[in-house]
């Protein structure tokens, strides 16, 4: 029989659980493009937005998904020839390349797996290599969706200053903005990416650039860009149109408001907070998982090094992970991410690995409630685990929400 | 900090969670009252709310919570001065009698108190002491909100009929009704009522009466019905109006037939099944949270006598029920219902008791996230309880959904 | 063809057009109904509802329809065999007395037909012929849903006095509240009746009782009064479920709080005005298709005395409003009301008259565009009408809205 | 005092009215995105939008508005340097023309002003000059969303095809797409550009791109081809995400899913049908208000010409028109559009013009109710105009419509 009718709880990384809040927003009458409450109200998403990313940079809002919003940063960043520098931490990172390559921009990929960070020190390598300084920007992903790794990015403007290279920092935080910790200013950030169907609970359909008056000025003259992705024309609007290239995204635009809305009620910090619990609850079940099963790990082994917002993990052999996944959906209401890119070379794709995603609109009872029903799953289908995990991630939830 | 800031979870007793499809339905333009869309799809209620009840009897739509429902069956069946025996198993059979007291009923009160069932040989020999039949129907709780207590209906009926009387036998089905079996006519059961906002999965502000020919004739002269409760004119309504004695409630009855869609997709077996396996895998919990810990205690001992759509619990000593319900609400983003008329002589009102509900629109992940949420709250409020609750609930899970 | 597919516009006395507002205020996850956002919430009600009725007495929501809230009206006036003296003046005054009656009241009837409003000079001399101040309470509908008659509620009040009669004086307000101005303590009246659907804009499910300490001192010992429709108890609750005597209906109460804050926001004053003009819209249009035509024409003859929130006409002879209407909402997107209750004796019933209603969430837009559609339905249907009057109600609008 | 506090009515060309249909489907839990419903539906919307556009062709949806639409379409026709000839009726033409420029294309202009559709012995011309075919293709808008000329895209394709010249034929349909009759295929035409927001009643958002096997084949090779853009990878995905080369948009898929079944439901002839009936309305009113008042006119002199989903006029002299918008949105609840682009020499710009739009979800209700509204403000504002207005409108309404 199925225990899945209640309402479905998706885990996937992106789009993530909508709040109510949100979709009652965009459920709503078209507005009037040209004046009125919509024009009024976006003027308060841009220091909400920069607020968001930790910074006083510029910020476009793009009718794309995030593969959209990495080809307006390249579009921006580059004219054809010029050269990147690409650091790949899973699926993703190595997905920006090929978004960059396509456009004819030479990128040069540094390649850390997928289950480690970017080692800086290789980094700074690479661009003492680079004498002539034709590396123009350096592409790197925050947290990265599919491998769950995170990038130590202020180790990385480090790595880029230590080397006395000029190149750019362009960072894909369309996994953790608005879930980890970030500050574009303060880390030396000069490009942002997002898109709003993440940490920011919209749905898909937005993408998100800031980019820094450095970032704006040395790309001024970038050859690929086009009108739709132009981002000088976005950021100096004269009239409300230019904002969008043509019509705003109206709905999605209110539905944004209200997720700003909320983030700001909690506290961007106390947002960051709760993602860090709940990922630590999420952990120490697959610690005890695994505790004995070796074929049951976190995909990352160091925490420093994984994102807050998703947690890629084999949960192996194949094609146990995948017999998990279609055991919660179809018995227990809950839907895990599969295990994007990640297969041992002797499985077949993916089926030993899994995603489950703590990312937005998300909380302890979401969260624990995954968890157990993981437990469940597992034990109906004989997929031998360690003991424990339950009451461990609730110790988690019971010491960082205290007494 | 907190860890509740993602959808709540709602886990009292009545509202229950409204599916999306629910609140949905009821979010239209309004319909018109006379012709089209709205009384045509009226017509499609009338046998699927039989199939509910297993009955080929009336059913009449009331505007009215589940005080409403009680009003509407007392006026039916009673006139000023005739006498009832109302069974209590809880504080809503109570109510039901104080109900028909309040309109001149001489309501003689049984009361098996509250964690434990109607005793039939009690009924048999109260009716066998009936001897002039005065008593015109016997009023009995299927499962009691508060209490929890399921009553066995078809005992109660052949207790009746074992001392050869004549009563009708009404029953609250208000917290059981699509959650628990129920065989109307199989059971004997002349009248039976039930509200929208529990196991029906729609807003308060519906109740429904159930109602048999022997029930309708028996009460053709009774001088309590009010046009408002009178329940033929409702049966046998020539125009549309007449079926709510008034205006149509439009967008709960959009509701009602998305609710009644979703019990039919689902097969009203499926959903009883579902409702039986979730509240053992509460039961569970409590049972190892409690070994150990007399304190922790399912409220009703014998499995076979609890309802499957709530279950009340003492969490004791007070006030740790109210101290967990409280940390829960703001900290994991879960509400349990109070422990409602449940105390013992030396606590604080009801702080030492609370409810889990289980009814309507859950599944294996809501339900187990509870139980996680709650053992976290254990842990962090320093209540202590016995281990493996939430394994032993996964196992229930495992069991129940199979592999 | 049809030219019906856009949005559909009910112009029918209730229920009226849902505002966006309302509905999404009421498409949320079900509270919880012990503590929080909706107790807190409801606080807010009562004094807007206060004002929004011109007074400072008690008020009660019921979960119930307008005869549910005129059945609660009795039950508290009334008891058994007490007498009141009902004014009609269409269909809703009959229905009410009958409600009385069907309780066991002597309800008296004064019926002024159905085109005019009820004669005070007669109801002086009615209340002076009970020398025996054997009648209890004057009952009198404000805006008669059916004859679109409004009734001189200060005019009767005054008869009531010059009569030196202690009736009281019960007002059905469900056509007119939020519509017409309306004072209760100023005009004297001591209970007034009105429902969710109409000038309130939130769907069918809520009946509203305002009622002054006289009328509670006066029918202290009703004994019509059941525990569901009990005003007292719901006036003075101790606890938030007596204020409806068992569950919140918490979606509902969500959409009235959202329907006072519209017309908080717009003025209660302005909202009348806005009413009033809407209604001489309609007037003036009828009075144009009727000149020379005088089978087309306003059910009541002098301005003064039609509500503001529905106009019932005669589009005869028979059946052709009946045509006029099948017309519009098959070919144009509009469904108006039937002639509820009005028919020449020559005629099949109703089919020669029909009403539009203005009442709630209505503009110039809707209103004219009704009116036009409506002119349009005449040329296709060959139905003969007086010229110029779209213009004419074009320029009662530009009249009132001014430059 | 103002009169529009109802439903306000948004008569702008873009976005258009949003069903509820369409919204409620939008608002909805994130779906997942690898399986379910989602890619199931998705499936059955390729063959909607074909028969949209009459056509056997590709067809791909880009998360984007109008002018990504262009991008995409430019992208994919041309490489830099590549020749394009640009018919231009309106604003529209220049801004396609504008944007393929920035890209680098040589887009040479056929501006045939604001007010008639180009003349196909020109373009004839155009291309018979170009004896090297060095012009790759055609781009022409269908209806001029500025100007609401439409252009006659048989006659141009004849025209090309009479120059014996290989150009392909990319057509903009953003303002005309279910709206005014379309045949891609048996006029000739290889790439059609939507927009979702207009006839298809959905949001902003959706960029819709059909293109024959003819236009992908020529245009293998063009270097202007990003992967966002990349028609071929969409139009061949092996994998669902390549549908829309990253994230899908599952919010706006299941709004254009509900709206295909609408447009469906109705019968796509007898959409366009409705849409030709009420534009003649529009027309009508016009005409009657400018005889004798040459200052207001229909922007398009030959019915032929117009489009039939906006209707640009002179409403003149300025201020007039910018003066009638506002009053009636302050006033009346209608918005109309600006007059894009539209001005004379002699005065500021575009307030001597206005749009009425009558696209997507559009009765006769709504729209008379424009036409009503409208002839308020002239009276109100003591703007001269012919009388007659809107009998005449009625008039077409009833023609159109029948008995």
């Amino acid at each position: 029989m199925t225990l899945a009718n209640g309402r479905p709880y998706l885990a996937i990384p992106g789009p993530s659980t909508m709040p109510d809040r949100v979709l009652n927003a965009m459920h709503r009458a078209a507005p009037n493009i040209y004046a009125g409450a919509l024009p009024e109200m976006v003027e308060s998403l841009w220091p909400d937005l920069r607020r968001l990313a930790g910074t006083k940079a510029h910020v476009a809002i793009y009718i794309a998904n995030g593969h959209g919003a990495w080809e307006a940063a390249n579009a921006n960043l580059f004219s054809r020839g010029d050269r990147a520098l690409v650091i790949a931490t899973g699926t993703f990172g190595i997905g920006w390349k090929e978004s960059a390559a396509a456009r004819g921009v030479q990128a040069e990929l540094l390649d850390f797996g997928k289950s480690a960070p970017a080692d800086p020190a290789r980094i700074e390598a690479a661009l003492r290599a680079d004498t002539g300084h034709g590396i123009k920007t350096v592409l790197v992903t925050h947290v990265d969706t599919a491998s769950s790794v995170k990038n130590d990015i202020p180790a990385i403007r480090r790595a880029i200053d230590a080397a006395g290279h000029p190149a750019l920092l362009a960072v894909d935080c369309i996994a953790s903005m608005g879930c980890d910790a970030f500050f574009m200013d303060d880390w030396g950030v000069d490009v942002a990416v997002a898109a709003s169907q993440k940490g920011l609970m919209v749905p898909p359909g937005l993408g998100l650039l800031w980019f820094s008056d450095r970032a704006m000025e040395r790309c001024r003259g970038s050859d690929l860009r086009t009108p739709y992705w132009n981002w000088t024309s976005r950021a100096t609007a004269a009239e409300f149109w230019q904002y969008w290239a043509g019509t705003a995204p109206t709905h999605h635009l209110f539905g944004l408001r209200e997720s700003l809305n909320m983030i700001a009620e909690e506290g961007l910090e106390a947002v960051w907070a709760r993602h860090a619990a709940l990922a630590r609850t999420v952990w120490a079940a697959f610690d005890a998982w695994g505790a004995g099963h070796p074929e049951i790990a976190l995909n990352v082994a160091d925490p420093a090094h994984r994102g807050h917002s998703v947690t890629a993990a084999r949960l192996g052999p194949a094609p146990n992970a995948t017999r998990l996944r279609d055991w919660l959906e179809q018995r227990a209401g809950v839907t895990l991410g599969i295990g994007l890119g990640m297969a041992l070379p002797s499985e077949p794709a993916y089926h030993g690995f899994l995603r489950v995603a703590h990312m937005g609109h998300v909380n302890a009872h979401m969260t624990l409630g995954v968890l157990a029903a993981m437990e469940a799953g597992m034990i109906a289908l004989d997929i031998p685990h360690g003991s424990g995990a339950l009451t461990a991630a609730a110790r988690v939830v019971a010491g960082a929400a205290g007494a």
